[in-house]
């Protein structure tokens, strides 16, 4: 077998015990990687422990960029590779600390700082290593279009209530704008409720109440719709497996005493 | 074809290409005029561009009415369009600019301030090019009834326990008064929360988490009701009515093509 | 015709004239008794109106007196009604008043104050004229025993979880003791989310974590049980209603040929 | 009978008098164990009853370690029950108090605390005692692999947004670390709330606004699931299954006394 077959087989495919294993370090590469980026945020480690998340974060972006070009020479298209989900994502992990050569000095700080967080994306190449449940992504897939006009309803809701509220509380008691206000409304509505803004006058509180009762109806919608699509999904799935002895079509009713394909009776057998 | 003719197939009809460009030129004006409504409560930018939202509120108005005209003149039935909720939304889409002239000098600024935020409802002239989810809208129109009496529900609750809260916790820890008592019910009723008022006492915690223990309960409710309504709604859109002209077997599946009852094709009709 | 019987047919029945006016009248009256005892608790209103609320409460309570003796006088079994319910409720919504003589000297205003509001129950007396939704009601029940079980699961967390994070936050934090800390989780677990009280050390804020996540998960087990049982219930009420013209049974299922209770056919008709 | 089967028979099984007795002064003690735990986290009242509590404290664990021993004796396999989840959470129940001698005085007054508070977990002692609703545990056993997926769903989003917010709002606005900001970013998803960090730039508020909107759609996830699920279950029980003898038709209603299919008695046997 050629080197690059076995390349192949060592990174795109997991029944190998070598594919396994280069897929459980990778997992644990980017679990470390993802867990310095967060540890790096906060200023009390950073202090302390700054030169070691510096060496950790150039061994981590190594590591990757060999993986990408390990997987561009393996590949037979190795194009469609790069221009897919994944190969996108694979080359921002390994970006990010490349470019800030470029930019170290003379950009600000801020830039610098927005690239080394470009790294958390790298949490996106564990989508990899997970089954797709396919049943709730047809689900959520169906659901899509309904949603949208929830979404929307709730938007339109929140655009006239925000600018009501705006008008009612006033600048006077937090609702500063009507984009704020309609921030706030959203907050409501979806009942998380921050408080940070909150109505204070008799009427405002009234109008409140109003909201938060509709985003209560509102709430069941989304709800309603995913709950309805994935139980017709699953539904479906789980119907009877009779099969066609003639043709092997496999999706009958229940109560079918013919095959729905080619009309053959499903209670003979192939003995008959 | 007449000029009235070829109006109305460009106001009122989307299918030619003149009827899709005005359909689009309209929502942009109308997302224009919402940004700018929205941009100018907003004291930083409002102190900037004060002057350019003058003018752009003038030729959107102006926009608007000529639009209006054009509605009424175009349609064969002018009252009954002038009558309609889109009629009064696109006549409530022009008023408020003219309306500031009678009442720029004697009235308050608050009316001033109403009348140009009234502007935001032009939001509901957007739904015009939003096909309806009809299968949604009579889900929802077949849930109200029974979601109305959810609300009765939650009103009686949150009057006791307002009023109960009230009692235990008093004006002294945020309770000031009975109306506020049930606004703060209904705020933990429906889990948004706040957290403006909270209660301070035991006894009052402890009711508190009654309260938010049938919230979860009574969230429930309207869920159930949209979803099992939505699901029986969908289920009856989804059924195949194909029947068997054999037999007369009426619940075959999308992929039948045999009567699954007594085997004979669906395909065939009497005249074959 | 009597004139207890008559007064019967005012008080206890809607399909009259009479009947109907005397409960529009008793509904304006119990709408404003409510609105007057939330008003009083607002202080600004109280200091204003305070002899108009008085006047106003001895009149209301003199009219619901003599709708309690009416009542009494003109049923047949009336002790059947004065332990009902609505008899009970009748009787609370007179009694506070009365009762203030009693106590006004010697007794603390705490006691009056409690007296007083006691009259916010009167707001039952208008479930007396809400058709109730059997349909939702029969759900409701049959889901209350597994809804229990899913409170008892919330409460068990809530103690666990409630009594490690009085550990982990401490009082400094204030997690005050473990009462204090298992209302917070149930804040939390209900997402509600006050803010009074919230995490500041990492390891509380990771576990407010797990808890909210968890209590995203816990709120699907009681939405899932009504929505299921409310989708049951009215499978079984949309049922085909096709009846025997033997027997007159009416439930059968839409795929039935026969009558399920005598076996006679549904297909024949009585001209048969 | 032996001492050893009549202890079994109190201990293990509630059907007799004394096994009832038995568990009725258990859930009492528990109860009471679980009170006096939470009573004596709150200072007001450790400073008066402290005396009390401890006292209380060893007579409820001297009575749990005679319920433990007895246990152990009563059993035919003791070591079956003593590494059972029971047999542990017995085990737990006793230990605490008698572990603080070791610790008493060299080490710290935290860990005499961690001890005395594990004996919250007395209250699992309880779950013996509830019939375990098998329905509702299948359903969620059922949804679990697919919630996880929702989890990791949940946590991919709240790791890239949290890490987003931090570079929008830093640590200025209180999103002081990227931890924080995912603690954030959770407590907005699951529509919790606290308030204690919100964002204050437009550019924050705006994501966090789409945030809690799919934090909307994302709660409709498990609910969907487990609702599916549940009804799944409860269907498939619910499901009468008395066939007809003289056709096999077996989907009737549960009133059905002649088969739907036939007219057929469903009452008769073969054997008739």
């Amino acid at each position: 077998m050629h080197w690059r077959e076995k390349l192949h087989e060592i990174i795109y495919e997991a029944d190998t015990p070598k594919g396994k294993a280069f897929d459980v370090i990778l997992l644990i590469v980017i679990s470390l990687s993802i867990l310095f980026v967060m540890l790096d945020s906060v200023q009390a480690i950073y202090d302390e422990y700054h030169y070691f998340f510096y060496i950790a974060e150039w061994v981590i972006t190594i590591i990757f960029s060999i993986e990408y070009i390990l997987r561009i020479i393996s590949i037979k298209k190795p194009f469609r590779y790069i221009f897919s989900f994944y190969g996108i994502v694979d080359l921002l992990s390994t970006l990010p600390l490349y470019l800030t050569f470029f930019f170290s000095t003379s950009y600000a700080l801020m830039t610098l700082r927005a690239l080394r967080l470009l790294r958390i994306f790298r949490i996106l190449k564990i989508t990899r290593y997970i089954g797709a449940s396919n049943n709730l992504a047809t689900a959520l897939k169906r659901s899509l279009p309904k949603i949208m006009i929830f979404i929307y309803a709730v938007i339109i809701i929140s655009f006239i209530t925000g600018t009501l509220m705006y008008l009612i509380e006033g600048p006077e008691h937090g609702f500063t704008s009507i984009p704020v206000s309609i921030y706030w409304t959203i907050v409501t509505l979806t009942t998380v409720g921050f408080g940070d803004i909150h109505p204070v006058t008799p009427l405002g509180q009234f109008i409140a109440t109003l909201i938060m009762i509709l985003g209560y109806g509102v709430i069941a919608v989304p709800t309603g719709i995913v709950s309805s699509e994935y139980a017709t999904q699953s539904k479906q799935q789980s119907k009877n497996t009779q099969s066609c002895y003639n043709c092997g079509e496999k999706e009958h009713k229940d109560s079918a005493k013919f095959c729905q394909t080619c009309g053959y009776s499903l209670n003979k057998t192939p003995t008959d």
